[in-house]
This record gives C-alpha cells, sequence and structure tokens, in this order.
C-alpha cells in the first residue's frame, strides 16, 4: 500500500490556520493497518454543523446515523470522530452497534450527548468494524487534542489516497475576518452524488444552522458533485462543517463568505480528482451551448466518465471521436451538425466536421501536458457546466484489481 | 493490430448453413487498413428486412440513412454493404454524401433501387471516408458472390476484434424446417442501446416485414441491450435481419421461430462480450427479487459497468462489498437488509451481512475461473434481469490508449 504519491499532487500541504473552537487530534488505533494513524477527532465546544451525505440506497450505518442526527439541535458542543480502514458498510445490525458503540464510550469521555457524535468510516465494505479499538483510542485522542493538529487529521482519514488534502480561506466581512479550513479524503470509488469521500470543514465565522445547510448544500453542488474519477458511488460519502463562531463575526448574508466556502470545496475537491486512483492527467470537461444547464452537466459527466475518452487522454491521443460518442451517448440533446471540440485553445471539430484548421502536430503536443481542458459547444442554448476527472490507467487496474488483499 | 486471439474466444468460428437466397462477397479495398478484406456484401434477390439501430445523439450518416430505408417497401431485392476501418461518423455533408455515393455505384452495378441498399460503417469516428474506394470494389464483390461466403464476410467487418462471431439455428416449424444465420462485429464500444456493434442476421422463413420488425425488436432487447463491455455506446450500432422465405416455410405466429431468433441474437451477444477488450472472464450478473423488472436491469447493468467491480473480476478477488456500491448506486429500490449476493453456487452475504458460511477460500477457488455467474437478489418483489459483461484488465488500458495511432 506504499503507493507513489500522485504526479498531479500538490507540491505540499497547504499551511492551513488555526481555527478558534476547534482541535484535533489523531491516533493509530489498528482498526486495519499498522504503523500509521488512523482515527481522527475534531472537537468543537460550541458549533452549528451542517451536512450532506451519499445517496447511495445501501449507504453505511454511520451515514444514516449521521443523517438522524444532523436535524436534532442547534448549537453546543459537537464531535467528528473518524476512522480509516474500515467503512462499517454493509455490517447490518452489527454495524449499528458498532457506530452505537463508539457514540456512547466518546460521549461518555468528553462529556457530549450521544446525539453529538458524529461518526464516519472508509475503508473496507463488509467486514465488521472492530469498534472497540476506536472507542479505545479515545482517551488517548482526548489527552492530544491541538488546535493546529489539522494536518496529522487530514493523513489519519486516507485510504488509497497518496497525499493529505487540505485547503482554507480567509474572508474580509463587515464585522472582521473569518477563516475557513477543511481536510478530504478520497482517490477512488469518486462519482456524482457526493463524490465518494470524507471532507471536513471548520469556519469559526457565525451561522445560523439552516442557512449554514443551505451553503453548504449548493456548495457541495458545484464543487463535489462535479468530480468523478470512475463513475463508482461510495456507500460512506460523507461532508460535514461546522461553524464555531469564536471569530465572533457574523457571515449571516454575506456572499463573500458563500463564495469562500465555495472556494474551499472546489479546491479539496479537486485535489481528490489529482488523487484519483491511477491518475497522470487533470482534466477540465467545460460544456457550454446546452438546450439546459442539466443537459450540460448530463454531456460533461457522459465526457468524464466514459472509460473509451479516459484511456485516450491517459494514451495522449486527441481522439476527439470518443468526445461525439460521448455526447451522443449522454442522453441530452445534441445536434451533430452545430458541435464543436476544443482541446485547449485548440478547435478540433467544429458544425459536425473536423476543422479545416486541425492540425494532429499540435493536437498531439498539447495533449502531452499534465493539465488539459476539453471544451464542448453544442450550439443549442445557455446551458453549461464543468466537471473535473482524470485519465484511466494502468496504475487504476494495479490499485484496484488488488485492493483487499 | 495483430492483437492475440481472446482467451475466451470459442475453439473455432461454427458451421454455418447456407441461407437460401442469400450470397456474400468480401474484398479488400484498402479503406484504412492494409493486407486484409475489409469491405462485405450481402445480396438476397428478395426478402423482408427489420433492424435495429443505436440511440446515440451522434449518428453515424449510414446509420441515419438505414433508418430512413428501413420503412419503405415490403419485400424485393436488398444488399447490405459494409465496410470495416472508418465509421463515417461525424462527418458531416461530406458522411452524406459518401453513402449517397457508395448506394448510388451499388444500385448501379446490382440493378437495385437505392433505398434497397443497407451501407454500414465501422471504425475510427471523424475521419472523411474514402467511400470511392468501396465504389470502386463493387465490381469485385459482384463478381466473388458465394452462398458459403458468411464466414469471410464475418472476417471483413472485424475492427479490434480478435475472432471472427457466428451463429446459427435450424427450426422445424409446421410447414418444414427453417434454418437461421447470423455474423457480428464488436468488442469495444460496447453498452446498452445497442451494444456497439454490427450485427447480420439471415433466414430463410417467410415473415412478413412488420412480424420481423417486432421478433426483430423484443429480441434484440433481451440479448444485444443486455450487454456490457465499457458502458460507452457506439455511433454506428446496427443490426439488420433479412428473411427470404426461400424455404417456401411461413414462420408467421410460430413461436419456436421466435425462441430460435432470441438464441441466435444471444449467442452473438455473448461472442461479443467474449471478445470485450481485454477480456479475460465472461460473467453473467443475474439479478432477481427486484421491485420491477426495469430496477432488477438497472442493477445489473450498475454491477456490469462498475469499474470497481471489473477490476475485483480481473483481479480474481471476491470483492462483494463493491456489488453492494454499485447496487446502492442503481438508483433501484434496495433495503441492504434484504440483500444477498452469491459468486456461482456460494452465499457470500445474506439479510444484509456477510453469510455465516462464508468461506474466503472457497470463494476465492471460484473466482479463478474462467466464466462466473453473479447472483443478487434484492429481496424486494418479482423482477428479474440477466446480463452479461467482462472484466477490466490492463489490456483494455493497452487496446484504448493508443487505438487511433
Amino acid at each position: 500500500m506504499a503507493a507513489k504519491t500522485s504526479p498531479l499532487a500538490p507540491a505540499r500541504f497547504p499551511d492551513l490556520p488555526s481555527i478558534g473552537g476547534v482541535r484535533f487530534a489523531s491516533h493509530a488505533a489498528g482498526v486495519r493497518y499498522k504503523g500509521r494513524t488512523d482515527v481522527m477527532l475534531a472537537l468543537m465546544d460550541d458549533a452549528t454543523v451542517a451536512g450532506t451525505f451519499t445517496r447511495s440506497a445501501t449507504r453505511s450505518a454511520p451515514v444514516r446515523d449521521g443523517q438522524r442526527k444532523l436535524a436534532l439541535s442547534e448549537g453546543g458542543a459537537v464531535a467528528f470522530l473518524v476512522n480509516s480502514g474500515n467503512s462499517n458498510a454493509f455490517t447490518g445490525r452489527v454495524g449499528e452497534e458498532a457506530v452505537q458503540g463508539i457514540c456512547t464510550a466518546a460521549a461518555q469521555a468528553l462529556g457530549l450527548p450521544e446525539e453529538r457524535i458524529f461518526t464516519s468510516s472508509t475503508g473496507v465494505i463488509g467486514e465488521p468494524l472492530p469498534w472497540q479499538r476506536i472507542a479505545d483510542a479515545i482517551p488517548a485522542l482526548q489527552a492530544s487534542l491541538d488546535p493546529a493538529g489539522i494536518e496529522a487529521a487530514a493523513r489519519a482519514i486516507m485510504t488509497t489516497d497518496t497525499f493529505p488534502k487540505g485547503a482554507s480561506a480567509k474572508v474580509s466581512l463587515p464585522g472582521g475576518t473569518v477563516r475557513i479550513a477543511g481536510i478530504a479524503k478520497g482517490s477512488g470509488m469518486i462519482a456524482p452524488d457526493m463524490a465518494t469521500m470524507l471532507v471536513y470543514v471548520f469556519t469559526d465565522a457565525k451561522v445560523g444552522r439552516q442557512e449554514l445547510q443551505e451553503i453548504v448544500s449548493a456548495a457541495t453542488d458545484r464543487t463535489f458533485n462535479r468530480i468523478t474519477v470512475d463513475s463508482d458511488t461510495s456507500t460512506s460519502d460523507t461532508l460535514l462543517m461546522a461553524a464555531t463562531g469564536a471569530s465572533g463575526v457574523d457571515a449571516a448574508g454575506q456572499p463573500e463568505f458563500v463564495a469562500a466556502v465555495e472556494r474551499v470545496f472546489l479546491d479539496l475537491a479537486q485535489q481528490v480528482v489529482r488523487d484519483g486512483e491511477g491518475a497522470t492527467k487533470f482534466v477540465e470537461v467545460r460544456v457550454t451551448g446546452a438546450a439546459s444547464e442539466p443537459d450540460a452537466h448530463r454531456v460533461a459527466m457522459a465526457i468524464a466518465n466514459s472509460p473509451l475518452v479516459k484511456t485516450a487522454i491517459a494514451g495522449e491521443d486527441a481522439n476527439w471521436g470518443r468526445i461525439v460518442m460521448a455526447v451522443g451517448k449522454s442522453g441530452a440533446e445534441a445536434d451533430r451538425d452545430r458541435l464543436s471540440i476544443r482541446f485547449g485553445d485548440i478547435t478540433v471539430a467544429k458544425d459536425g466536421f473536423r476543422s479545416p484548421n486541425y492540425s494532429e502536430d499540435a493536437t498531439s503536443a498539447y495533449m502531452k501536458q499534465q493539465e488539459l481542458v476539453i471544451g464542448v459547444d453544442l450550439g443549442l442554448g445557455q446551458g453549461a457546466a464543468t466537471v473535473w476527472t482524470c485519465d484511466l490507467t494502468h496504475g487504476y487496474i494495479d490499485i484496484n484489481a488488488d485492493y483487499r488483499s
């Protein structure tokens, strides 16, 4: 499992600001992995919480538990307790008992109501979670809580990730400055409906629960729901955002705050694509001119999910015929004779035919870049959508043909 | 392009019976490939014709032309003229002119009305078809027409196929015996809505056009629309079936005939999966207990198309957690606690949890087989569907990361 760091990874983990009112701890609880941390705790003395979850019909026990708890209370102390190595998904009643066991132990040790303990689990599906190991780790976690522990927390939640993922923003509002910092994990089973991943974002702004939920839902839709690695949807996708209000600055109705949350989400979402299993290319698919925005999204996802498009990109082949194929299969309204396709700034096809200026050499040279933009204009209307994906390589097969063993 | 024959290929091309009233010819026209045949002609003096086509919004010029012609006349002489190497898709007005050019030349040489010439093209998308080479080949094709030329025809239409595909059936009806024989090509871009391929089936039975169309549509739905290699849908999928009536035997309203057509379709469809690009395993996915038949089909396709399921199969890993994931993302109604999963006869998960009898050793031994059955029972209702697919291997990446060049 000592995979090489993705070639698309950022140079280093960013410097994340401490967020007033949030402390982190990590611990090697031995859930499954040896010699590394695999449990993280984020503890807040007072925060409002919002979140989004996978829509999978077979979602995991912690997801179901978190969905239930999210609506229960407006504020107060809250903990996020996350383990890697085992997803506690498809573990039936035993899985629910595991969540309950962890929450009871954490509530007791931390002095919180059980409904303010949110757990997440990521890793293998279908194996009973050795939850007692997590419960036993709580005292050690509690003893090492640290406002600066966020990078270690990002590392503790990794599974097949090759680098830890973090992002932050600072926003000047009328009442003063607020900060946002977040971490994420995820590199396979990444697809729409909450790209398969765990995401925890924190801010010291003051935001009411309902407004925070609206901000989180809208930002998720424009970021994490616009990325795909392999079209597979996890049973464990969880995004939680906590607002502590420790800055004393009210972010209610502040568009700069909303935009900053979306920037942090997008940064984390793109890092997940950059860590796509086996990825060697980072690809932005921009669809314009669709009959509607949902049609644009459908076309962009059909392109981003097509194995034939993704293998062509891996082979640095400007195979725009496969883009045409993906447009055609998407189910969106399309007119062959109005379709145009660009690779970067190079128009390869226009009005239903190969561009008269098409140069195989120039296009092939472009395809050798590590970051690519595929532009598709459908020529029908105003619908537009952008999604992000990676290529499909031998590395993906290597990782996934032998992940469990 | 001298790919090794798929390990899942039949031992040899089957002995196909001659079909009264049908003659075949093949020729090396040099459309794109060197040193092999790339054009085939099937000529019938009198036949009713039915067909199904890709539903892609960017379907090719020959597909659009064939769809238009299919409804025009009840019988008479008819020709299928097919080339490999270039799909004449996304070639705009030039593509339509190419189809017209071929049809005009063929109609003149063969003495048929233009609307009785059906052309198909398969291969690279987006390159102008050098149609004059095909037109120039017609005299040579005409000179070599042979009732026994079907195997050579099957070879001429291959692209990335590693073996030619044929199947046949003989049916005793009240009026006597009728024969059915068909050929197919296809190994990538194989997905629902007419798995990306070309299929030509012939019978000496007497069947009216409307009844033949109903038989063909229903059989397509239960066979070619139930296979998938990579979830990508071609712009060129075409299935044509011709009934010459040369046996003098009326097949109208004969269920044995309907069943035999479906058997031939299924045999060809499964051969396409067996030639799936890079395939090393042939996988049958049987879904039962769904709330409805469309739900069962949706779940089966979600499993069969999941890159994580397909790579696990390539790795001979009985990773049933990924089956759970695919059920969850399918959009079908599912209840985790009623779900059971089998690999062959081995129940690996039952009622939402790992089976108490689960044996990793027995399951791993089963996964080493070349032909696998994955059974999923949703425990909700009577909906059932079976689909066929293959694994996702390094071979798929090899073939598709460098197909064009």
